[in-house]
C-alpha cells in the first residue's frame, strides 16, 4: 500500500495512493481506513514530504561494500546522528546550495518511518512499530563536516532532507535496490543486503537511547559512490519497489555564487 | 518577567508567575497578556519543563576560561550538535542514568527560548527573534561521547535534556553567572561574559543554517568542571536571575546496576 501526504485547495491531508486516484484516511499512524465517500484524482493534488518527522535519526556508515571500498574496519554499533525536522522537504522541491558551503553531496537512503512509539524494542518487535519505507537524500555538506569534525552542521540546513514519493507498506526491508541519479546518470547503486546493522536492528538500538514517535524517521545509511551537486543539477534517489525521489538543486537566493 | 508551563487537573496551560500567583496565558509566543479571570496558586500547580523544543541546538566548547583550562585552540566557527525533544524534562523529574552508558556527566548551561521564526536572521536583529532565558543541563554519556567520536547518541538519551524553571524575559544574556551544584557542592561556575561566541552572534550564525521555530532552544555551552553524576545523586542548574533547576539521577528501571 501507498501512503502519500497531499495538499489541495489550502487543506492538506494523508491518502492512500490507488493507481490514480487518491482515497484519504484520517491518521495513517492510527488507521489505513479511508475516509468514507472523498477520493481525489492523483494528479489534481499537490505531493508533500509523506510525513513530518519530530526528528531525523541517520546512520553513519553501514554498508559493507562501502565500508570496503573506503578501506574501514566495520563498526562495531551504528554511529548516529540527527537532522531536524527544519530540514525535511517533498518531491519536486528544491534543494537549496547555502552560501555557507562549497562542496553539497547528494547521499541515497532507505528511509524507515515510525508507526507508533518506540522505546526500549527489542529487535524481533521492531517490524510492529514500523508504517513502512520511503526514499530519502541525506544532503551534506562535505566541506563543512570535515572542517566540524562534528557532522551536524554539515546536514541540518534547510531543504537537506527531501523526503517521498510514498510511504510503502509491507516491503522486506532487507532487499531493496538504492540507486542515486545526477541528472540521469547512475552515481549509487546498491542493495540493503549490504546493510551492516538491518533495519529491525536499527530500530531497537535507537530505541534503546531515545524514544522514537510517529512520523519519526530513520535513515539507514548511503553505499559508495557519494559526489557533489550543482546548482541545476537534478537528483533522483530510487529505491525498488518505493519509487523515485527526484528533486533540483538551486542556489541560495540572494547571495553570491562561491564556486566556479 | 516569569514564565511557566504548568499541569493542573488534566489541563497543560502557559502562565506569567507574579510571586506566588500564576496568570495563565494563552500563548507566550503570541502575547503575554493574560487570559483575564484566571489566577491560580503556584504551590497548587506542577511544574512542567518552560517549553516544548522542536528542536534543541548545542554549541561545543564555548567558554573561554574552559577552553583556555584544557589548552584547546578557541574556535573559528561554533561546532554545533542537536538534542531531540524526547530529551526534555522538567523540573523535578528524574535524569535516568541509561544502562548502556557507565560515566553520565552534567554540564550546566544558560538556554536561550526562541520566540519567532528565526531565518537569515542578522545579530542586530537576534535579540527580536528571542522570548527569554532558561536553565539547561547538557547531560551526557561521556564514555559514548569518546567511543562514537559523533556526540548524537552520548546526549540524545530520554530524560538528557532538563529545562527550567521558568523563562526569563529582558535579562541581558551577557553576564550571567552560571553554575552546577552536586549534592548542594559547586562543582561548575563561570559567566557568560566568557563566552566565545556570544548569545546573539549564535543566533544568527544558527538561523543561517537551520530555521528556528518558536519554543526552540539554543544551549550555549558549558564551562570547566564538568564531571559524573550517579544514581541517587541530586543536581542543579543555577543561572543567576533566572532561579535553580534541580533533577534527580535514578537508574533505568529494570536493569542490573554496571558500574560499582
Amino acid at each position: 500500500m501507498r501512503i502519500g501526504r497531499f495538499h489541495y485547495r489550502g487543506e492538506i491531508f494523508y491518502g492512500i495512493v490507488e493507481g490514480e486516484m487518491v482515497l484519504p484516511v484520517a491518521d495513517p499512524f492510527q488507521s489505513l481506513e479511508p475516509v468514507s465517500g472523498r477520493q481525489f484524482a492523483l494528479p489534481e493534488l499537490d505531493l508533500l514530504a509523506p510525513c513530518l518527522p519530530t526528528k531525523a535519526v541517520c546512520v553513519g556508515l553501514n554498508y559493507r561494500d562501502h565500508a570496503l571500498e573506503l578501506g574501514m574496519a566495520l563498526p562495531e554499533e551504528p554511529v548516529l546522528f540527527l537532522k531536524p525536522s527544519t530540514a525535511v522537504i517533498g518531491p519536486g522541491e528544491p534543494i537549496v546550495y547555502p552560501a555557507m558551503s562549497r562542496q553539497v553531496d547528494y547521499e541515497a537512503e532507505l528511509a524507515v518511518v515510525i508507526k507508533k512509539r518506540a522505546r526500549q524494542v527489542r529487535e524481533e518487535e521492531a517490524g510492529d512499530h514500523i508504517l513502512g519505507y520511503t526514499c530519502a537524500n541525506d544532503v551534506t555538506a562535505r566541506d563543512l563536516q570535515k572542517k566540524d569534525g562534528q557532522w551536524t552542521r554539515a546536514k541540518s540546513f534547510d531543504s537537506f532532507l527531501p523526503l517521498g514519493p510514498y510511504i510503502v507498506t509491507g516491503l522486506n526491508p532487507g532487499d531493496r535496490e538504492v540507486s542515486l541519479y545526477l541528472n540521469g546518470e547512475r552515481k549509487q547503486h546498491s542493495s540493503t543486503a549490504q546493510l551492516i546493522f538491518p533495519v529491525y536492528r536499527l530500530v531497537s538500538f535507537i530505541s534503546r537511547i531515545m524514544t522514537l514517535l510517529p512520523g519519526d524517521v530513520i535513515l539507514t545509511g548511503t553505499p559508495a559512490g557519494v559526489g557533489p551537486v550543482q546548482p541545476g543539477d537534478h537528483v533522483e534517489v530510487v529505491v525498488s519497489g518505493i519509487g523515485r525521489l527526484a528533486n533540483p538543486v538551486v542556489l541560495q537566493g540572494g547571495t553570491v555564487p562561491i564556486f566556479a
